[in-house]
């Protein structure tokens, strides 16, 4: 593995109420200086859950993205609470979003999202083994659900309201892990 | 599909550099309200090459995520300087971080990072028809190139340091097409 740059500074540059931006002063191994600015994420992860019906029907919800101004249809996840376990987070969040709760939780993979300039980072959990039960939310309306069978995959990933990245690469990996281990 | 909520107002929170928050007061259909903040793209789409040297060995490079501060292997990306074509933005990325240029390109999708809080958008590109060629680019330090095999995908994907979420679903996303096109 290469060297890491050295640190030289850090700057916090701006702050809003969810976002931090710092700069770091960078020297790397071979001198090249450079400033780089990152989002800092709080120290927080975050999960997103794989929620399976059996071996082939997958929950996805759809929800308002303000990112983008517009609906997408994604997996449910968010961040996990302070004294929370990944597992209680991911169940929590599946239950607020979609109405299941999981008795089986697999954690399949640390993701991240643009390592250039985010610090965060992403767990992926399978859900399976699910049962019907649902917790209140801070959505601002319900989630609707939508169910897709991994078989077809192909076909609906080509939807322009599936396009979220860490969805994606979830349901992917999920596949994998369910062919590797079904 | 659902109603789209109503932006009551948009504010710009804070600014860097390189990235604008915004917050923006929105009232939901059934007449909730909330503010969100979200990061602006700066309306600049970004794209991510999946270079392949042949129907089975792609291309990743190694480099420093300021992000994350660490080292990780990823698709060449970038983004779109003004008055470029996506596909010369491609190839230009190409060329500076992995010394390749691409005479064949096709359009995979249009991901979104995170629709909840980033305006972000990727176009993922396919490049086949592979020549060396290198082009200067801004980077610090040269990259480092590796060459994986997608018949191992499940195996490789499980190192930590391949963990960006558009690398892994584009990857997963071009192996769909290079099987169902080959």
């Amino acid at each position: 593995m290469p060297t890491k740059p050295q640190i030289l500074k850090r700057r916090l540059e701006c702050q809003s109420r969810l976002f931090r931006v710092e700069s770091l002063d960078l020297r790397f191994s071979n001198g090249a200086e450079r400033t780089f600015e990152r989002l800092l994420g709080g120290g927080v992860p975050a999960v997103i859950v794989v929620p399976m019906l059996d071996d082939q029907r997958v929950i996805l919800v759809r929800e308002y993205g303000a990112g983008i101004d517009d609906y997408c249809l994604s997996l449910p996840k968010g961040r996990v609470d302070e004294g929370e376990t990944l597992a209680e987070a991911a169940n929590r969040e599946l239950k607020e979003e979609a109405g299941y709760g999981a008795r089986r939780l697999t954690l399949l993979k640390c993701m991240t999202q643009a390592p250039n300039y985010l610090q965060h980072r992403t767990q992926i959990v399978l859900a399976q083994d699910l049962y019907p039960e649902r917790l209140e939310g801070d959505e601002p309306e319900p989630l609707e659900v939508e169910v897709f069978h991994l078989a077809e995959m192909a076909d609906w990933l080509e939807r322009g309201d599936i396009s979220e990245a860490r969805t994606i690469a979830a349901l992917y990996l999920a596949r994998d892990y369910l062919q590797a281990n079904g």
